[in-house]
């Protein structure tokens, strides 16, 4: 069955490729520092960004020419997980630490105010939740006839 | 080092309990249907459910009472996963399917319009990529103090 959760899962669906991803997002690059940030064993942070590398979630360059050491750059598919990262920030921040102990806060540089929580929006802005949508086959919603 | 995503990495972390999550968010909520619709082996499956119980994201009761059969229901903080599932999905949508190829529409069943692309906003609405967020501990925000 095709299905996106499922791709996502493949890639990114074990503990230590979230916390890469993780770091990757606060600016890591350097294999030492995702091994000590991470307390990942090198062996298993090695087969990780490889394969990280692999789907293009991240771009493996020498240090510089020549050199044997390599930098860990996200890409743009990369980067666009950062909404990924902050629904899920956002939902252990309420549901694991709880409203006000959360320990760290993800602030808007300009405002210096948290970011808004996550939501799924219609298209006039409208908050939906879980009861207000359904999920139709592309081929079926005469949606995909219009982008042909 | 207290980290929300490697909370929800704990709790989340494996491409089965990702499935289950899915499935789950989808209505499914029978041992039965999750074996059929992930594929994942019976002992396994049986593993993971016991652990989404445990951490409160399902809610295991008798189908009747006196009964020995159970349905697995998403309790509120389950529930709350929503965002980063359409998160998930809509990545992996663009990234792995691409644009126009999505197998399946998240639609909202009011409007019949796919619902908006999720991404991180500031109080006021601004769009904010990686570049324009930073990381504050709580205890020197300062907004902690406006709580307590």
């Amino acid at each position: 069955m095709p299905c996106p959760i499922a791709q996502f899962a493949e890639i990114l669906g074990d503990k230590w490729s979230l916390l890469i991803l993780r770091d990757a997002l606060m600016g890591v690059n350097k294999f030492s520092d995702f091994a000590r940030r991470s307390g990942i064993a090198k062996n298993i942070l090695t087969e990780r960004l490889a394969r990280l590398v692999q789907h293009g979630i991240l771009i493996r360059q020498p240090v510089r020419p020549g050199v044997e050491r390599y930098t860990y750059e996200l890409s743009d598919k990369g980067k666009e997980l950062f909404p990924v990262a902050v629904a899920i920030t956002q939902w252990s921040d309420k549901w694991v630490y709880g409203p006000g102990k959360e320990p760290t806060l993800i602030v808007d540089k300009e405002s210096q105010q948290p970011v808004k929580t996550i939501c799924v929006q219609a298209q006039d802005g409208r908050v939906l939740n879980l009861e207000d949508i359904c999920y139709v086959s592309r081929a079926r919603s005469g949606l995909d006839m219009k982008d042909k």
